[in-house]
């Protein structure tokens, strides 16, 4: 989203005012949202992974592995890399991972079954303003 | 996030498949979060959500209109101008806004408790890559 935000002077910045914005960006991105799901069912390898979300929508190698650090990163994923030729690496959610990645499905879920009345009223709108 | 992703020829589009995306990132969206958790205590006028708002991180006047546009579009926002003078306008939650309100706010308030945790992981990779 565009920002067009002014801190007033001496104020504390916003994004430091709610760091956990940032985060709640990190689980509810568009990739995020997808490895959370997956990995609820299961850990997966990195090209388990991308082929499962795959299924939804294409993801690039590079998205998919930033998407992993970032949620690495934030204590949600746990990244094995096995020592074994050749090499595997194995993801899974950690006990917090688990928790975001629970009600980010249940959120993906509800949003998914709404969608009609979503639609309805994105119609009734834009009928009234057409 | 910046995209790379290449639809194989002849597949359907992506967000086409997955139309709840786009609902998930409204209200996710920084200030679609704010705009639903205000929402869910009570009813606001344009100016009081303005400054209740403002008190976590300044809005500027377009991007609440924007937000709370999105929100109507969708049906989780009730717009109702009184028909006062001075004119006077009423945003309220509908039965629908109200149940993506309450989950958006359960995960707010859980990232916001754990970010203790997060922080600590966050140190934990970094000093490993140090």
């Amino acid at each position: 989203m565009a920002e067009s935000v002014r801190e007033p002077a001496g104020r504390p910045d916003g994004e430091a005012m709610c760091p956990y914005r940032l985060v709640l960006e990190h689980v509810t991105s568009r990739w995020g949202v997808l490895v959370l799901i997956r990995l609820l069912e299961r850990p997966h390898r990195f090209s388990e992974l991308r082929r499962a979300i795959g299924e939804i929508r294409q993801v690039s190698e590079k998205m998919l592995t930033q998407t992993l650090q970032t949620l690495e990163r934030d204590g949600f994923v746990h990244r094995v890399a096995q020592p074994v030729i050749p090499p595997r690496v194995d993801y899974s959610l950690t006990e917090l991972g688990r928790e975001a990645a629970e009600q980010v499905r249940a959120l993906a879920l509800w949003t998914e079954r709404r969608m009609g009345e979503v639609e309805q009223a994105r119609e009734a709108y834009d009928e009234a303003r057409a």
